[in-house]
């Protein structure tokens, strides 16, 4: 394979610093060890300015040499082939990896990310709060039992759902103690800070 | 590995017959040539009378032997491990296969969920219907210059979109002649009329 890119956009404005979604490759990668460059977009057009390589103009995107891949939980999945450090490889680890990778994004994610679109828009709405407060109780239970979701130890599926929880005002829907703890755990991580870290230096630099 | 088992619920009214999500399973079964049987948990009581096997409450999932897995991409994707008719082989066709069964979700299913949510509910947001409307017309952009989302082919990446886009309110939501198209010709496939006609069989069998 050849160099690993990660693609994201030039500047942000500083609400979205620090949760802009090539956060989450770039942590993958950190935990993986896995050398990458991080290259950009420009933010202005940036709903039109890269449909060719990303059709619904989103970012981040992923280059592997010659392959592109977008969608970060596709994303995660490619750099977790890469690396035992994000997914076991026995069949069940795997299986269980996967199936959390998509859990945290249509379970949790898809529940959370309309209620803050309602909210941000000043039209909350009570329906999806009320479906959102379901799921986190839910997953409060889960994460009550175990540490980590997959195999005791950490996975892209903790990477990816404590990056879904860690969102401010998910983070504040509530009181559940042990995604608390879990969301504090995840992003204690070396990994996870530098990752952090980088994000924000990158957007800064651009301000200058 | 052992037996495949597609779990799904005993019974549910008519309105989500023939859209409940264990379709996306049967059809790649059959489009694989994989057997299986279909075993049920009980519609009443469904949000807490399996948690032990899917935290959410939530059909389908599914049994491979010892291995159980839920949420319908992460069982969509092992069975496409299991058969070269549902995602190619080589590196490009299966991270991008993988890519747009998580861009049918969390492009798309993630904005159109929460979108007839609302409206089911009286509500309907106009915020996330105005995004929902630009999300299909990004997509429409991309089936009008081709005829399959990935390797000039049939993969699990059309069955899981298309299955996404047939939901009646989402397909009649404005004019996309590609994309209606497109749900035509792969719903026209006899593996997705087998598998529609066995769940509403199945269904309709528990109300005698």
């Amino acid at each position: 394979m050849g160099e690993l890119i990660i693609w994201t956009l030039d500047w942000v404005p500083e609400g979205p610093r620090g949760f802009v979604r090539d956060l989450r490759l770039r942590w993958a990668c950190e935990e993986a060890g896995l050398g990458y460059t991080v290259r950009t977009v420009p933010f202005e057009d940036r709903e039109t300015n890269h449909l060719a390589r990303q059709p619904f103009g989103q970012v981040p995107f992923l280059s592997d040499g010659e392959l592109q891949i977008f969608e970060s939980g596709a994303c995660l999945l490619h750099l977790a082939r890469k690396s035992e450090q994000l997914m076991p490889r026995d069949l069940d680890g795997e299986a269980h990896t996967v199936q959390w990778v998509f859990s945290a994004l249509n379970s949790i994610e898809m529940v959370a990310v309309p209620w803050w679109f309602t909210r941000m828009s000043g039209k909350e709405d009570k329906g999806l709060a009320g479906w959102l407060g379901k799921r986190l109780q839910q997953l409060e239970t889960v994460l009550s039992e175990r540490e980590w979701l997959v195999a005791d130890r950490f996975t892209a599926a903790d990477l990816l759902m404590s990056d879904v929880l860690r969102v401010s005002d998910v983070r504040a829907f509530g009181d559940r103690p042990a995604s608390e703890a879990y969301v504090t755990r995840l992003t204690s991580r070396p990994a996870f800070k530098k990752a952090h870290a980088d994000q924000m230096a990158h957007f800064e630099a651009a301000d200058a």
